[in-house]
């Protein structure tokens, strides 16, 4: 069989403050066109659909839509977990009934191990879960790790191995050997514990959520997807898909999609990126990080270049570096006073020694300070 | 057919503070039992499934298993639509997976003009909504109150009747000529304007939710299910329960429902009510509230009262009243100054005129109070 596969929706991101729910349907309306075009036989969702557990109405209401839209009237069956950022609770709100079009939402850990069989392939979904689920489940108190969990699972599921079947695993978690981009936080990330991917190798195809990036891991048959759009400025450079997966040939192919509105890094001189020639190649509703060159003071620099890219979403002087101002590297700051550092300052700044008088008025403005706190 | 007309869950309802959870599980459970013991057709719930638009995860477990197993395990027909108190939008989840198992859930205003035919019935399912929603349906601005929009509302669906089927309407909304109890505020009920019973009346029966008692509306065939437990102190004595139409015979039947923890008043003298045979015939786990009928000050009495009745809910002095107390009547005490206020109200208690010493320390107080405000 052929499917989609995509995964981190992410549905009511917010860019920046920036409502992307726009872009979101554009992208969701052109992954149901190449879903029909390649005549795929199923999408798989490897959960976070959602980006808080409790969206707003709005975003249930796109959500809901977008579902039905594929499954009931494009009749295209679905596979879809929740990730950490859904509510399994919510998200699961008439799951039971959703197998009957062919449209398989599981949100439990002991759902993992009631595969579902669908032409060639033997499908195991794998939701988002807290090692705590994977301990209850076992009756297995030395489970510590999702990787342990994942490790124990995976066991479990070779088990029910049809052997006539290609077994395709679709799991929301962070694969060893991955790297993460800015639009996942640190946290997330680094508070699982990586799960290897060597316990992994049984499956034909792993369809794997969490990670925004499609080259987070570097597998020919164990993938993330990465998100449909860009989350974050440091994605600018990425290119966005999904993967179509051929399960009879053993093949996947990364099939682009385009958004509406890109997410763009512009780095130049402040002259050069107001000047009107150059602003009009850009399309005033992508979304803009900028970088300037300039070593000078620019006023009221992002107001500026708000009028000319109304959707400008951080300011960066890449040039007013440690080297720039000539100042000692930041592991020795750490270290001094904070009259050293003013002391330090004033005379970088100056080009002469601060005299006694002044370093004494700094004194005393510190102590006045300090009293207030 | 038979059906069972119960409507205003408010799964997630708080009493005074009391999770109301584990009563309501018990209550949906007997509510099962009587439909299939009664072997009805189906279940219509009028409104208000959630007590709040954003219900928490463990009511949305608990609608979400309750649907399932009374559709899906019991196979029992549901016809459901939301009341003021559910948002349409997130209870509309899943509802077109629904039809497809005799689960028919509506939220929109629309869908009242999309009968659902089944057995000998045809249903109108007509949600609770804005007057909004009808100016925008009928293209009509001069529909200003719900009144109107379910006469005109009423007037489309009889339209649509088929001649040889009965017609029953399912609606959330506040019926002339019925009364309001406790459990709903005055602000929802005098809200909305009161829709006359005169355009109903073409019904073969009329299933409603919105108000809380059974008898808020007398009329053999336009009916008030009210909750299935008692939702406040002022329904102590309502008997709550469904109703169990018989739309061939024409009849309507009141079954009762009998809670795990009843919602009752205690009416006596402190030393009575505390009064350790007494106590013992009233279950420790109901809800109470308790009116003392004692005229003398009582030390720490709702902690004494809570020793011997966990779950009390309210503390109401019967006779401390302004006969009592020989005051003057509330509407002359708005005109008096706090120092009158004061000097009445010593002179009563005292039953001797306060002295001119008096008067000065009472004067000096207020001053300094004001100062401090």
């Amino acid at each position: 069989m052929r499917f989609i596969h995509t995964a981190d929706w992410h549905v009511g991101k917010k860019l920046h403050g920036f409502d992307l729910l726009e872009d979101q349907l554009y992208i969701f309306q052109q992954l149901k066109n190449i879903s029909l075009d390649k005549k795929v036989d199923a999408i798989v969702v490897a959960g976070d659909i959602y980006d808080r557990s409790l969206p707003n109405e709005q975003c249930v209401q796109t959500v809901n839509q977008l579902l039905e839209e594929l499954n009931l009237q494009a009749k295209l069956p679905l596979f879809v977990i929740n990730g950490n950022h859904d509510s399994a609770v919510r998200l699961d709100t008439g799951s039971q009934w959703f197998d009957a079009t062919d449209f398989y939402l599981r949100t439990s850990f002991a759902q993992a191990f009631e595969p579902v069989v669908f032409a060639d392939v033997q499908f195991f979904m794998l939701p988002y879960f807290e090692p705590q689920e994977a301990r209850n489940y076992f009756e297995d108190q030395e489970i510590a790790t999702t990787a342990q969990a994942v490790k124990r699972a995976v066991k479990e599921m070779q088990k029910l191995f049809l052997p006539d079947k290609k077994h395709v695993l679709i799991a929301h978690f962070f694969a060893a050997g991955s790297t993460k981009s800015a639009s996942e936080t640190l946290l997330e990330v680094g508070g699982l514990s990586p799960v290897g991917t060597d316990c992994l190798e049984i499956f034909d195809y792993v369809a794997l959520g969490h990670l925004h990036d499609k080259n987070a891991l570097k597998h020919p048959n164990i993938k993330y997807s990465g998100t449909p759009l860009k989350y974050s400025l440091a994605e600018a450079n990425s290119q966005k898909g999904v993967w179509l997966v051929d399960t009879k040939e053993q093949t996947s192919e990364f099939i682009a999609l385009e958004p509406k509105h890109d997410v763009k890094v512009l780095k130049g001189a402040f002259a050069d990126l107001t000047e009107p020639s150059f602003v009009a190649t850009i399309n005033r509703d992508d979304y803009i990080g900028i970088e300037l060159t300039d070593t000078q003071i620019i006023v009221n620099a992002m107001e500026r270049l708000r009028s000319c890219y109304p959707k400008t979403l951080s300011l960066k002087r890449v040039n007013w570096s440690d080297d720039l101002l000539g100042f000692t590297p930041k592991e020795e700051l750490k270290h001094l006073e904070p009259i050293e550092l003013l002391q330090g300052f004033f005379e970088e700044v100056n080009q002469n020694a601060i005299s006694q008088k002044q370093l004494q008025w700094a004194k005393q403005a510190l102590i006045d300070v300090q009293k207030e706190v």
